[in-house]
């Protein structure tokens, strides 16, 4: 099934919001074989947004919508599409009893705001998608040709609750006779560059010719994307599943998960199984790394904690490194990287000691230590290991490379 | 001038790539009077992207892309818009020299790969938009009736210089002549919700009419953001200062800053202030507080560091938390919020210690604390505030939230 995504808003095209709601509704349409073909994204403007609905359904016949469906006067998702589909708009009284019980839930006790009775009008003959996070519902509306527009807020909560628990299960339904899907599976590679990996893997890196391979470079290093396209949902499966067993033979040192996984996760998921635990020390990454880990639900088996030694005088005081070697190599060295992770690992008594110290810029050079200079050192038990290197990019770029890298010079040796 | 933006990519659709450059671009573009007034992401089909850019032509006359450039096959931009055109694609041997330069530079010394070649293939009669961070150099194309189509490159780093050392110059005296400008102003709120902000403004929140005022809400707090449209560059900068200043005094006390200014620059810059340090200790936020202050770049004269007292056992030993109070409280109250605010602040010699300590989730609940309980404590020298509630979103939206809180108090504590 193709379909195509509208996102609404005057913040989205003011560069105010960014538009997560569309990576997450492509990423999980995508799963169930549904593909967006084209995303726009328009003004809370009437005129716009019908236009914008009219050429879609014209191209496609199937369009999501996110966006405008709040309280307030700039909402006019609704009347648009209504406008558009011939439809009036009715006050739904379930849906106003639903609000006022939510609001009354909330400890409200005066009267609903005027702007919340507005979520409640809801088009002839169209279908209501129960909203469970939040008040505005969404709405499901289709012509006599079976082109069809769902409307779902821009609140990514109650977005992505309502595509999973509502939305998912309607296209499911109606796709049940489609008989070609969209499917992309996803390796995650870091440590080499993305021309390296090209080279590697030549022209016909997967033996398949109709699975085209993406390369997708960023701080966590470059993801390899096959995409199956026009077959059936088994087919599809079958040449992927080959496709990546193929690819991953051929650059296994650099993979460290399939799809979305993050890297903290993988090294959590190592350590766990070694019954290891974890400590940091971090210094120009200020509590990064240590954030990233602890995103990871379920982190607190694995991870004891760590020490932002963001002035030296944590870095001797609390970590207690060296001062001889401090004045002696400076803060941003091979030694002090290997000082912190080996006291960090023994003061949180724990196996496996991270040390990261480095120059994230934009200030801060020194000669022979460009921005970016960055050293890590790794100690599980009594093995450590160091890595000194430049990254490039910004004061952000440089502190998410540095988390990587120190997360897979981890998994390497616990692996 | 209005404009449209076309975001080129598959990686994009399927929801593999957050678009942070449409972000970007609508910010600096409407900075300049540029507004974006639609924008559409396509794939990798030169079909796909021949259709929207001829679309947005007839729409606008004027459009921006983004990716496509690279030396991959699926790099199709160019080709595809050279024939919408009616151009051929001419070898620039300038720019074969410039990439060859490059790829010494970098050290390698083989012959220069055969993709990078066709990163030198230009439009014929189409203007270079030069390249000073990677190897795709951008082209503007333009009709003999002033239609206009500028392809800048997909890596974030490399199109955002080349749209403020080239694009901006060339938009700006294009737009010379042009009357009329869109220009936004933001005042950034936190503490206060959505619609109790709304009602705390009523209606005609600034006395400007011709100002439309949006809400944003997110975990940061809510963003008030004013748009003037059609009216001159001066009549614009002097009703937004109006209604900025009308609006900031009617809810002053929970704007924390303008525009992109993240709360922990101003935090950073009330301490710098009264030359004070901070230190932080945190349990739930794992380091996102600490990270968070020191992504501003120059933060190392004000923030000491940190402790990430993941495991009880770090709050005990390396903060130094009383253990009877643990005992009695548990790890998730306000005494030990306290504590651990109070104890950072001495243990790193700081005038400002933060402690956060709370239940991120999914697990984690216990009777009487749900999850998202999170306790705060600020002590700056010898005074304390305490604050403990109930967050909702994800465990993600959850520990944001209580970052932003933490240093909400700290900035109430220090002004």
């Amino acid at each position: 099934m193709k379909i195509e995504l509208i996102t609404i808003g005057d913040e989205l095209l003011l560069g105010f919001v960014v538009d997560t709601n569309a990576v997450h509704l492509a990423r999980v349409l995508a799963g169930v074989g549904v593909e967006v073909v084209r995303r726009s994204t328009v003004p809370d403007e009437a005129e716009a947004i019908a236009a914008s609905v009219r050429e879609a359904l014209d191209r496609t016949g199937g369009v999501v919508t996110t966006g405008g469906l709040g309280p307030t006067s700039d909402d006019m998702t609704k009347p648009a599409i209504a406008a558009l589909f011939g439809r009036q708009l009715q006050l739904n009284e379930g849906i106003v009893a639903l609000i006022e019980e939510r609001f009354r839930s909330f400890g409200f006790t005066g009267p609903m705001p005027p702007g919340n009775r507005q979520q409640a009008m809801i088009p002839d003959g169209a279908v209501i998608i129960p909203n469970a996070h939040g008040t505005a519902p969404g709405i499901w509306i289709e012509d006599d040709r079976g082109r069809w527009v769902a409307m779902l807020p821009g609140v990514p909560r109650e977005m992505r609750g309502m595509l999973a628990d509502e939305l998912l299960p309607m296209l499911r339904q109606r796709e049940q006779d489609v008989p070609t899907v969209v499917l992309s599976r996803t390796l995650r590679t870091t440590g080499i560059g993305e021309s390296a990996l090209a080279d590697l893997l030549g022209d016909d890196a997967t033996g398949f010719p109709d699975l085209p391979l993406a390369y997708n470079p960023g701080w966590q290093g470059t993801e390899l994307r096959l995409t199956a396209r026009g077959m059936s949902l088994p087919q599809a499966r079958k040449h992927l599943d080959d496709g990546i067993a193929k690819l991953y033979s051929r650059v296994e040192r650099y993979v460290y998960a399939e799809e979305t996984t993050d890297l903290a996760e993988v090294v959590l998921r190592l350590a766990r199984a070694r019954g290891a635990r974890i400590a940091t020390a971090e210094s120009c990454t200020g509590g990064l790394l240590g954030a990233r880990l602890t995103a990871i639900p379920g982190a607190s088996d694995v991870y004891t904690g760590g020490i932002v030694a963001y002035d030296d005088a944590v870095k001797l005081r609390i970590i207690g490194v060296d001062p001889e070697v401090l004045r002696s190599e400076g803060a941003v060295s091979e030694a002090i990287a290997l000082e912190m992770a080996r006291r960090i690992a023994k003061q949180m008594q724990c196996d496996v000691g991270i040390g990261i110290t480095g120059i994230a810029g934009p200030g801060g050079a020194t000669p022979g230590k460009p921005v970016g200079t960055v050293w890590i050192a790794v100690q599980v038990q009594d093995k450590s290991r160091t890595h000194g290197r430049v990254f490039i990019g910004d004061r952000e770029e440089i502190r998410l490379r540095a988390t990587q890298a120190a997360l897979d010079m981890t998994r390497h040796m616990l692996a």
